[in-house]
């Protein structure tokens, strides 16, 4: 029997809806079980973005996946091919343990239950924030943290006082706020990130890489549009290039090896899929939406969401052609 | 800063319902959710004792626990003080994963939920047959498994065909049925600790530690009264201690450290608490028995199951006086 040996062990975390000290946590878990509007059904649009950026990094050995599942066997598949290359005489197997991160309130009966029988790697559920530590000291050799840190752990506190300069008026966004609001949010991003760094910095052996991608905000769309749709806060910000660099060059404990800002509709056919997005969003979010108004206009919400979005398809398409996918590799000093 | 390093990998494997290859394997969750009947709120008669065991096994390092899952924090304290003593002048602190291992059917949305916000360790959750592979190479330090290996993971078939000599009339267990059926379970059991030990040896470095605590069924009782309550099969096996020597040394991946039938009775109070037993009998096995009759009879047959069983109630407590806790402690060579 040849050898067998640990290979890499990998962290996949985050997912929409992710905000652990926010504070109502209960509201922020993505939908569960595998209905027409569970997460797990309606994730695949930007996996599929995913899954394109890592052939296109293939040459650094890049990995980004998460949800479908199965998607991982591709990658782990990779590495064994590349494994094989670099060790041409080595009989060893490479095994592969992932740990996949989301909020203790989602769904991991749902996620477990999705993985194919069959699979290349041994998985495993780790419940948290990932704000705070989730695993012991040099644990892990690679972390994929997926369209989880442009959402912050809390809405600035500035923000919900009246009586602040910062007030943001019970807007979502800080997308044509003022000055005020931006900087809130900027500072709330920082720290965040920061926190989010510290943590992964203690958990990743040295040499190790990670991979942060986030889910770009087209300029003024599409979450400007539901901010015109619905009025209430939505705690993300989407960091420049220039407030990545600042804050991962100020936490000090990782080099940067990649950080750039990708067009998505050249990873895509070029024209965003209005009612699918839609529906992602209400996979990732919809229990947002009921926290703040009632499940009864839940559906009524969505369908004039789908409908305004239809009525600035061109504005929708011509956002989606913006670079707006951050994409950052780091390394573990 | 104190320094941080990765302390031992715990797996905390099984508890009643375990059997991921059985025909049915829908009906082997425990009950899920936090509800009276719910497995997370009725398991702590058990855990009760294995602390006892803990403790009583303290000078070994043995660590015997599962949920409720704040006992884990006492096992961890322990480690940690006894590190302190053995290396005084370490500023090092230890850092714990523990992994909690149920089959993908099972709640663990409830178990994760049921962690204390504050705990000394970083969990994770692993879903899986504990019959296979579940983790890397070499990447545990310790497994305990609790309350788990007396689950077959299949009734033996022969038991199944009318006929053959060791066809079981459709009966719940091996007591008082034929020589044949007897064997029929053994044989199945030596095949499925093989399975067991094979995994766990591959997972388990070298020096590793697995402890192996087993519900011991008194002579006749419990489970036999449940057998004349009502009719199916139960794929339980409750090997002896020359069966379970056996099997270890044929393996031949282990050495034998602790292996001991326990009076559990020294370990409580010395009297069943029928009512809390057929709680706990009923959050871990509640989904079987509604797999085989309706629902409807649910609540009238563990309140006959009650009745009977305090009808019977000293030769409950005679039973549970015998010495029914399989205790192993193996050593991976």
């Amino acid at each position: 029997m040849a050898e067998v040996e640990s290979g890499p062990t990998l962290l996949i975390t985050g997912g929409d809806g992710e905000s652990e000290r926010r504070p109502r946590p209960d509201s922020l878990h993505v939908n569960g079980g595998d209905g027409a509007y569970s997460y797990t059904r309606n994730s695949y649009f930007l996996v599929y973005i995913s899954f394109k950026f890592f052939i296109h990094y293939l040459i650094w050995g890049v990995l980004l996946v998460r949800i479908p599942t199965n998607t991982m066997q591709h990658i782990i598949h990779f590495i064994q091919q590349k494994y094989s290359l670099q060790c041409p005489k080595s009989d060893k197997t490479l095994e592969f343990l992932v740990f996949f991160n989301e909020q203790p309130s989602n769904d991991f009966n749902t996620l477990f239950k999705s993985l194919p029988r069959e699979i290349p790697y041994f998985a495993a559920g780790v419940p948290g924030s990932f704000h705070c530590r989730l695993f012991p000291a040099s644990s892990i050799h690679f972390a994929h943290c997926w369209h989880a840190v442009h959402w912050l752990s809390k809405e600035p506190e500035e923000l919900l006082d009246k009586n602040s300069s910062a007030w943001n008026k019970g807007r979502i966004h800080y997308t044509n706020a003022s000055d005020e609001v931006v900087r809130a949010y900027a500072a709330q991003f920082a720290k965040d990130m920061d926190d989010f760094l510290c943590a992964r910095a203690t958990e990743i052996v040295s040499g190790g890489m990670m991979v942060i991608s986030m889910l770009g905000i087209p300029n003024e769309m599409p979450y400007s549009q539901l901010a015109e749709s619905v009025m209430f806060e939505f705690p993300i910000y989407t960091p420049s290039l220039e407030d990545m660099a600042e804050t991962v060059e100020k936490n000090g404990q990782f080099s940067i090896e990649i950080l750039e800002l990708i067009n998505s509709a050249s990873l895509t056919n070029g024209r965003v899929d209005i009612k699918a997005w839609v529906v992602h969003v209400r996979a990732a979010m919809e229990g947002m939406f009921i926290q703040n108004f009632s499940s009864d206009i839940d559906d009524e919400m969505f369908d004039r969401l789908t409908k305004k979005l239809f009525m600035f398809s061109e504005r929708v398409d011509s956002g989606y052609k913006d670079r707006n996918q951050l994409l950052v590799v780091l390394i573990r000093k």
